[in-house]
C-alpha cells in the first residue's frame, strides 16, 4: 500500500492542513477503527452502512448477510467508498466557528469484487473474528459450510485514499487568542470494561474462565 | 417525531430482532451520537462524510464549509440519508458466525433544504456548539457575519428512520451453548479525560479557569 495516494474522489479540498496522504497514517486509522461505513446507492438513495472491516495489504474486506441490499449494490456498482472515523474528543476555540471535534478519518474508494473462492472466504471470515479480538478464531467452534455460504464477502481494492486528522489546540487568530475566553481540548477515548459472561448452556455453572484472547485484549487496552 | 416510522429505505430486512422503530429509541441514539455520516453521490460515487449534527424535533441539521462537495450534492439530489453509529463493545459467541460488535445505529432519510434565513442560521449554528458542550455558545466570542455566511447549513426533514440495537449476550443455539467455549460481552464506552488548555494568547499565563460548560460536561460524564 506504499503507492497509496489520493485521487479525484478522496483529495481533501477543504482544510488541507488536516489532510494526510501517507500510507502509514491511513493504514493505522483503518486498522484502529472497530467498524466502518460503506456507502452505496440503494433504491436511488446513497446510504451508509455500518459494518466490520478487515484490511489485508491494499485490500479492504467487508461482509454482510447474502441478502444485504447495500453490499449487493456496492458489488453491482463496481466500486464503493468506505469511511472510517475515530472520535478523539472535543476541540474548543474562543469562537464557535473554530470549535470542532477531534477525530481521525479515512475515505477510500476502489473497485469491488465478490470473494467466492472457499479457501479465501474461510481465511478472511476467520480474519474478521481475529480483527475484533486477536486469536479468538482459534477458540470458537469451527465454521460450518452453511455459515461460510451465508455470508456475502466483498473485497475492495483500495485504489485511492486520504485521511483527515483533527487534533490538538485550536488555531485561533491572534485577536481571538487575546480574548479572556478559555480554549482547549477535552480528550476522549474508548475504554473496555470487565467482560460479562453469558449464562446459558455450559456456562450456566459459571465454570468457564475468561479465555486467553479476551485476557490479552483487555491487557493491551490498559 | 412521534409519527416517525420506517419506510422503503430504512426498514430493517435482516435480523429484525435488532430493529427498533419507536421514536424514543431513535431520537436517543441520534442525540447521543457525537457525529454522524451523511451519504450522497459525488462524481458518480456514493460516499459518506463524517460531520456534526443537531436534531430539532423531526429536523436534522448538518453543516460544512460552503464549498463542501458532499453536502452540496445532498442538496442538489433533494434528499439525503444519514447514519449514526454508537460503539458499545464486543459480543463474543461460541462461533465466529454469531460473534459481532455491540452497537446502536440509526439510519434516516429525508428531503434536504438549505437553511438561508439569517436568524435560523444563527440559532442553529449556536445550537451546534451547544450540542457538543451544552452552554458553550454563551461563553465564546459571538459569531461574526462573515462566519455566519461561510457555513453551508442543510436541514433534513426526517421522513423515515429506523434503529438497530445489538446488545447483550449472543443468542447461540443449544448445541453451541453446550460447548466448553467461553462466550460473553466486553462492554465499551467513551470516556473523557482532563481538559488540556491552549497555551497561546491570553492563556499563555495559564490564568483562565476551566469554564462552567466544560466543568458541567465532565461532571455529567462521570
Amino acid at each position: 500500500m506504499t503507492t497509496l495516494g489520493p485521487g479525484d474522489h478522496t483529495r481533501v479540498r477543504r482544510l488541507p492542513e488536516k489532510a494526510r496522504y501517507d500510507a502509514d497514517t491511513i493504514e493505522a486509522i483503518i486498522d484502529a477503527a472497530p467498524f466502518c461505513h460503506v456507502a452505496a446507492t440503494v433504491n436511488g438513495v446513497a446510504m451508509a452502512l455500518p459494518t466490520l472491516h478487515l484490511r489485508d495489504g491494499d485490500t479492504l474486506y467487508v461482509h454482510a448477510n447474502k441478502s444485504n441490499a447495500l453490499l449487493r449494490a456496492a458489488l453491482d456498482q463496481g466500486e464503493a467508498a468506505v469511511t472510517m472515523t475515530l472520535y478523539d474528543g472535543i476541540r474548543l476555540a474562543r469562537s464557535g466557528f473554530e470549535s470542532s471535534i477531534a477525530y481521525r478519518s479515512v475515505m477510500l474508494v476502489g473497485p469491488t469484487r465478490e470473494v467466492v473462492e472457499p479457501e479465501e472466504r474461510r481465511r478472511i471470515l476467520n480474519g474478521f473474528v481475529d480483527a475484533v479480538v486477536p486469536g479468538r478464531s482459534s477458540e470458537v467452534r469451527p465454521m460450518t459450510e452453511r455459515e461460510e455460504r451465508l455470508t456475502l464477502l466483498v473485497a475492495i481494492t483500495i485504489r485511492e485514499a486520504s485521511a483527515k486528522v483533527s487534533a490538538g489546540p485550536t488555531d485561533d487568530d491572534a485577536d481571538d487568542a487575546a480574548l479572556p475566553v478559555w480554549a482547549g481540548v477535552i480528550p476522549a477515548r474508548t475504554v473496555y470494561g470487565e467482560p460479562v459472561a453469558n449464562t446459558d448452556g455450559a456456562m450456566a455453572s459459571g465454570a468457564l474462565p475468561v479465555p486467553p484472547s479476551v485476557q490479552r485484549f483487555l491487557e493491551n487496552d490498559e
